[in-house]
């Protein structure tokens, strides 16, 4: 008998498929009680929506999705974005997330100077933090794989996110995607660090498929490609860190699928890869 | 007046468009005196004949690619991978070439042990340290772009590469590849590290696309993306090095021009955005 316990959906895996209403239900009639939305799909519904949705069903929000992309070409893109993080904080602490994710950003169209755009990252983290905090709103760094650094997150490691994270102090933690994070060779003892300081947030998993056709849309279910699952789990674990695995696989080949049969790969794959 | 100096070629960039002596031909005719071929490339036209080639025409290998690939499903593999090694340690002994380029191998099939498979690397290398050493060849670990690591090379960062030549002792170094380590947020501190060891063996260029729509063949010509090479270049000669610069540009669109095409902008953008 498969279990779902601590099992979430990142919507986006679903996104093809349905929209957050009819995601909810889907994984309600699987047993599935924890989501992680993206903010576009809440915005679909209505935030107002969303929030009944997740009250009325007891369930557990692992994050939303996302804020971050801090850096821009110049002042008014950097506080326009830093704005729209407030916002974004406002919506997770409307929706109790465990955490808000935040993908944070890559370079300016033109930019080819990396570090100031590191720098943007951290300053835009900290123009957001007097108000997370006021809502109890926790922001989990998402470190993306280094494929990503030009165009969507220059903060590509754990070791690099939990720098940050020390940096700006309290509250703020990690996001541990296997599929951004399960090459790295410092990954173990990154994990030990991170769970030290009680910074991880979430963890999130799929898997890495060779051969990998594209950078964006083709993530593998989990057991179809080359991440140890089980020992990254064991690893997050042993850290301190026992919240849901959340499944978010980017993926052009399961948006055509029905999402009623990627559900039940899901729920089969989490258990037979994915727990240790 | 656009110079020639301290300009490398790797042939892989030309492979569609030329053979050994063909791509020798070109650069000679615009001025290019260094090289960096493939063993395949060498193998097509024969050893002694590239060997010829190299002395009649006074060029400097700046490398040969490549060795590595050391891990294996067996023993028999890994013994095979290690015999494979020997046979490039000649062919770079024969040609001259400044380093053997390690490519040091990914997941073999089945496997999702990438830190055991990077223990069989360590172990393949040191099989085959008492050759090269006693040919005289300098062996350079190439870090390649953490999206290789499970399907050509677990060696994934400079620092990796680093701890890795450090454990092996002297002349074992890295060859530092503007593509697969631009990204990286110690890139500086480590290029320093490399550099205080003696052990920066070569530095190849290209530039990473925005967007970039494939994992293999989509790299791009310098200048036409978002690499700081200028900048790269200024820290690898700040830490000593100051050998030629390399380009190996993979990628199907430069492979379906004209090679002369290519050559005249890989001399432009030399010139433009790769000096210092």
């Amino acid at each position: 008998m498969n279990t779902t316990e601590n099992l979430s959906l990142n919507l986006a895996t679903v996104r093809a498929q349905w929209d957050m209403r009819q995601a909810v239900e889907a994984c309600l009639a699987h047993g599935i009680t924890a989501i992680s939305p993206w903010r576009d799909q809440v915005q679909k519904i209505g935030l107002a929506e969303a929030e009944k949705l997740v009250r009325d069903n007891g369930l557990r929000v692992t994050g939303l999705c996302r804020g971050g992309m801090f850096p821009a070409a110049d002042a008014a893109g950097r506080k326009a974005a830093v704005e729209d993080n407030k916002r974004a904080i406002e919506e997770a602490a409307r929706l109790h997330a465990d955490c808000l994710v935040m993908v944070v950003g890559g370079l300016p169209a033109g930019s080819r100077d990396i570090r100031s755009v590191r720098e943007m990252v951290a300053e835009g983290m900290r123009q957001i933090l007097d108000d997370s905090r006021a809502a109890g709103v926790k922001l989990a760094v998402e470190p993306l794989h280094p494929m990503y650094a030009a165009d969507r997150a220059c903060v590509n490691t754990l070791e690099q996110a939990l720098d940050l994270c020390e940096l700006l102090g309290p509250d703020v933690g990690v996001a541990i995607d296997a599929y951004h994070v399960w090459w790295d060779p410092k990954l173990a003892g990154q994990i030990a660090r991170a769970g030290a300081g009680h910074r991880i947030f979430a963890h999130h998993i799929c898997d890495w498929l060779v051969p990998t056709r594209e950078l964006l849309m083709d993530r593998g279910m989990m057991g179809d490609g080359v991440v140890d699952l089980k020992g990254l789990r064991r690893a997050i674990e042993q850290a301190g860190y026992h919240g849901p695995q959340e499944v978010e696989i980017l993926s052009s080949h399961w948006g055509s699928r029905p999402g009623e049969e990627m559900l039940r790969t899901v729920i089969e794959r989490y258990n037979s890869v994915c727990l240790p």
